[in-house]
């Protein structure tokens, strides 16, 4: 199957442990070259207990089977997705028009990427044997020349790469070739992948600096980084440079989207947003902040962020630095939720953070994920691990109901049902998870990162084994001093107690570098029964560095009490307002335990909270006293206001709109 | 110059006051008859100072002048109005097409109508020329059959009455009729009044229950109270039964709107709003909340107050009363500014008032304010009084720059221009007042509200007299008793002391009843030099009733204390914040006094605020000690803040940004 198109390594595939150390073998020589220490994440992981593991079980027993009837038309009621039909049509297979979103086929891709991650960890062979039907539909669907997108083949070809501005066509590229990627490092099936390198040619053929070449870009990142994922496999310089092209050619002027504008006929000056929507108002190297649309800007920078670890480039590197700090310090929900507003679903400016109005995409918040997993790639400081934890365990998984059947596309911090179904600017707010969307990028996207989580717990490089996310699982992990099996046993998030057991054929030198979180104030390190005291946290990570034997158990304890947080003054909001937070899980206040009109609630700062189970929920809740405002005729009044003493239940923010819907506040007055 | 269609009984004029006199007595016979002691509004009043006769005074010096310049078209860089262009055009004088909004012809009714107040307060020949002038345009633009709108004369009469929902010909007739009755009381002169009652008898055949009558109302209403104006100088009870008809036939089902699109072709299921926003979602009997377009309701409920009073109708006081308590216990900022969101310029639901993205039209503030006065009319309870200054004080007085040149169209609570500028759901908001706008409404509508003031001070009836409003000034004042003249001489606003004098030819018994406002908890009145003890306030009033002597002197002494004010707790934003207000006057903090971040204020519940006079604003400011939270590096922190004591500043909030461009806020943090 293999043809002259097709560059890449063809390796020998003997289950999933060896071609993940074999992937990981080609370029990992070309990765640690930086001054940082950087590592390589680890995919030979699989969960074995905890949060993680049963948010991945659900997207593998509810999410997959129904994006599979959804994307097949099949589920009455919903708005048909025709993402298949589509395929069809373009294969000539079936009469028919183009319906749903230009993007349609994206969705597709990240129902087979979430498959395929899902196949890591556990064999299902009627996913697999739909996974080849859509493959071989995709390659009949597939032109000639390479080209490969439904919306183009049915509604004129002849049209193609003329809108790169609004039609995504690089960016279902893109996620087409995330996909191909993924399943083949999960079935070692290299059908999609050969798909998507004619693809690939074909776009590089048709994109570059070259004379007859467009100098375009995609209107929606993605691509990017997907070619830098698939170099990654392929090991052909042509992925890596493409990848470059589309990251270093956005916003340089003339403005490619100007001149395409002008060439349909069309105005650029009608366009109703300005380029920063979609990061093209500068070269990325000249942006100071994070703008325009917060899923877009995501995604370029998780691009940025590896092409800087590729290239060792360590202006591309400062830029990255500046702009995760302006994202995390600055224009970030303390749920890890990105996009202040609905207009743009992007960013505005710095502090501008409002609770009710807030777009804070599941999307965003999973793309926010994807730069930190990039920037811990390039240095392993916990500040990133801080923040992909947060949005993970909050923006990301308050997108899925704990049933895994229903989703969130909007997170905001605060949502009053009444108030959303009167008000106009709202009207992007659903108070309760949605079953599918029209626009149904939310809930795939969730699937393929949950499905794919366990890859985002250890990253190694050398002799160094870093621990960024702690989920009771089971690693296999290649270190230049050999292969070691970690056990992790931990109940986290709920408690910070993390066993580990090193199983090694051999004694072994490595260094094991355990992330302090900086949710974290008070730690405890034991290896086998000994106390170790006075260790060194050097940017956020416990370094071990010992000869370890076979068996050796290391236990983490981190403390975690209640924290109250306090978000910055300049969040005008949020002035007066307290958070709470246990270990890496926001809280929040539902009516379902705390009645209506939370606005009405303070915490005295001197309260304390005890943490319960709370068998409605299955969950640790937070319960203490507050205090609610007592309510007056009077619209206004000069009579000093009376406060009340309330019990009050506070919930995991991600689990919130579980159990009935109602208002939800994650920031509550404080006195 | 009467003829035949012309029915009002023409009166020989020998100055404004003999002619208020007459015209007052003309209905006064109809009016006393409910259960309540109703009154009448006093025309003769003439302010001789304070902040209402300065604000009238900033009308005639800049805001007329300027407006007949813009409705000339003749203000270079400003929006062209073509208002005037445009009645040309009508008249066939001049060719062209209709330029601006439907609504156009409004604006010069408005501005005709203020004009006609502010030469009641000092003649002007120039303005009156020029009034005369469009007076007679008004009358060539005219049809013969008495239909008179520019914008269908000009672009086809035979789709004339086919789009009343949207089109607001009907508006356009209210105001025109407005402005006719005013003239007409400014001046004696009837050539306006006659252009309009040939229109209103045109109205009255095309409108009404009769065979191959048009069962329509106004989209926009207005009509129905410049009607009611009308049939009070007229006494021609069709034009009392016109009134009726549109508010009584309002709302009914099968829906006039419904069968109006279905005729032009529409469907009228693709109209952007629901009925509610125009009040036609039921008939006003049935209403129980206000609701849509705030501007629209209020002139409608002002319009239904009157009906009740002129119709003795108990089930339509109820509908006021109930609607009146929805208005101001549940949907109105505290600056009485109404409207909650853009989007439809109106009401969402109760309690629902968000500070920043508010609406809060001049206009509707103005339309607060004759509802309040109708209402007072047919019952002089201090609660109306309230909130008719509560309003003017604040969210009307705010829509004006104190030099009389530049308007706000929305009055937010809330303003940070940062933010205005960055997010889409503020792009309503400007956060400097303006010089005019592309849709024209507030400044003329301030404009006429405050020529006109001085009659909003004394209602009576029989030998009762009331007085609403304390501003330096000198009335003549018709009673059962006999003529009165009252002098009030006061700082009102900024002081509570008021000292009446009364004039009169000999001595009357008759009661002089005193608002003691809602706002006053302690007060104290001397009759010439002896004071009065264990008065009884009856609805708001103190009642005096007595024999009076020519030359008493009432001294009225309302205590001003800087008042907290809180906001309902169902008010989600401002709790645990707090307002500050003095007198009817509402306090804001600005940027320029108190730095930027003004959401980092905090006013300890305990800390006093002195009174000081501004030199930069020329008025009363209160000055105090706040907190100020302290900045953070991080964006979220587990560290309790910190706050600082500042001294902090806060100036009224109608006299905000009339200094430099800046933050405001009305309710602050309360530690």
């Amino acid at each position: 199957m293999l043809t002259g198109v097709f560059s890449y390594v063809k390796l020998v595939i003997t289950g999933n442990i060896t071609m993940f150390g074999i992937l990981g073998s080609i370029s990992e020589a070309g990765r640690i070259k930086m001054g940082n220490p950087a590592t390589q994440f680890c995919w030979d992981v699989r969960l074995t207990e905890g949060l993680l593991g049963e948010r991945a079980q659900a997207v593998r027993d509810k999410v997959i089977p129904y994006q599979w009837r959804a994307l097949n038309d099949s589920i009455p009621g919903a708005a048909p997705s025709h993402a298949i039909e589509n395929l069809r049509i373009a294969a000539g297979e079936k009469d028919g028009q183009h319906r749903g979103w230009v993007f349609q086929d994206s969705d597709l891709a990240k129902w087979l990427e979430a498959v395929s991650y899902s196949l890591m960890a556990e064999s299902n062979p009627e996913w697999e044997a739909h996974a080849d039907e859509v493959i071989g539909l995709l390659g009949r669907a597939q032109q000639r020349d390479g080209y490969l997108n439904s919306y183009y083949t049915i509604t004129g070809l002849e049209r193609r790469w003329t809108n790169l501005r609004d039609h995504h066509e690089l960016y279902c590229a893109g996620h087409l070739i995330e996909a191909a990627v993924a399943y083949y490092q999960a079935t070692g099936k290299d059908q999609l992948l050969q798909i998507v390198c004619r693809m690939v040619d074909h776009i590089g053929e048709v994109f570059g600096p070259g004379e007859g070449q467009k100098r375009g870009y995609p209107g929606h990142e993605e691509i990017e980084l997907a070619l830098l994922k698939l170099y990654r496999v392929t090991n052909n310089p042509a992925h890596l440079k493409l990848a470059e092209f589309f990251i270093e050619e956005r916003g340089k002027q003339p403005h490619y989207f100007d001149a395409e504008a002008k060439a349909r006929g069309e105005d650029p000056a009608a366009y109703r947003f300005d380029y920063s929507y979609s990061q093209s108002h500068l070269p990325v190297r000249e942006q100071d902040t994070v703008e325009g649309h917060a899923v877009r800007a995501m995604y370029l920078l998780a691009a940025v962020a590896e092409l800087a670890l590729e290239k060792d480039d360590p202006e591309l590197v400062q830029v990255c630095e500046r702009l995760w700090h302006n994202t995390v310090q600055r224009r970030m929900y303390i749920t890890g939720g990105i996009g202040s507003q609905d207009y743009h679903e992007g960013f505005t400016i710095d502090y501008d953070l409002p609770n009710d109005t807030a777009y804070a995409e599941t999307c965003a918040a999973i793309g926010l994920v994807f730069f930190a997993q990039r920037m811990l790639a390039l240095a392993p400081k916990a500040e990133y691990a801080d923040v992909m934890e947060r949005a993970l365990y909050n923006g990301v998984l308050s997108g899925m109901s704990m049933e895994g059947t229903k989703f969130f596309y909007v997170n905001p911090l605060a949502v009053d049902p009444k108030v959303c179904a009167a008000r106009h600017d709202l009207r992007h707010v659903n108070p309760v998870r949605q079953e599918w969307f029209g626009c149904a990028c939310c809930p795939p996207n969730i699937a393929r990162l949950l499905a794919s989580i366990h890859s985002y717990i250890y990253s190694a490089g050398g002799a160094e084994l870093f621990v960024h996310l702690y989920a009771g699982s089971t690693a296999t992990i290649q270190l230049s001093s050999g292969q070691v099996e970690v056990v992790q046993k931990t109940e986290y998030p709920w408690d910070g107690t993390v066993q580990f057991t090193l199983n090694m054929q051999r004694a072994q030198e490595f260094s094991l570098n355990l992330r302090i979180p900086g949710w974290c104030t008070q730690h405890r390190v034991k290896v086998g029964d000994e106390e170790l005291s006075s260790l060194e946290v050097h940017d956020g990570y416990l370094r071990l560095k010992r000869v370890w034997a076979p068996g050796d158990t290391v236990t983490l304890t981190l403390f975690m009490p209640v924290e109250r947080v306090w978000a910055n003054p300049q969040v005008e909001e949020n002035v007066g307002k307290v958070a709470l937070q246990r270990g890496p899980i926001v809280y929040c206040f539902e009516e379902v335990d705390n009645g209506p009109h939370l606005a009405a609630l303070f915490i005295p700062r001197e309260s304390e909270f005890q943490v319960e189970e709370d068998p409605s929920l299955g969950l640790p809740v937070l319960v203490g006293t507050g205090l609610r405002r007592q309510g007056t005729e009077s619209l206004y009044t000069t009579t000093g206001p009376q406060d009340e003493a309330v019990p009050v239940t506070a919930v995991p923010y991600f689990a919130w709109n579980n159990r009935q819907p109602g208002e939800m506040r994650v920031w509550i007055n404080e006195q």
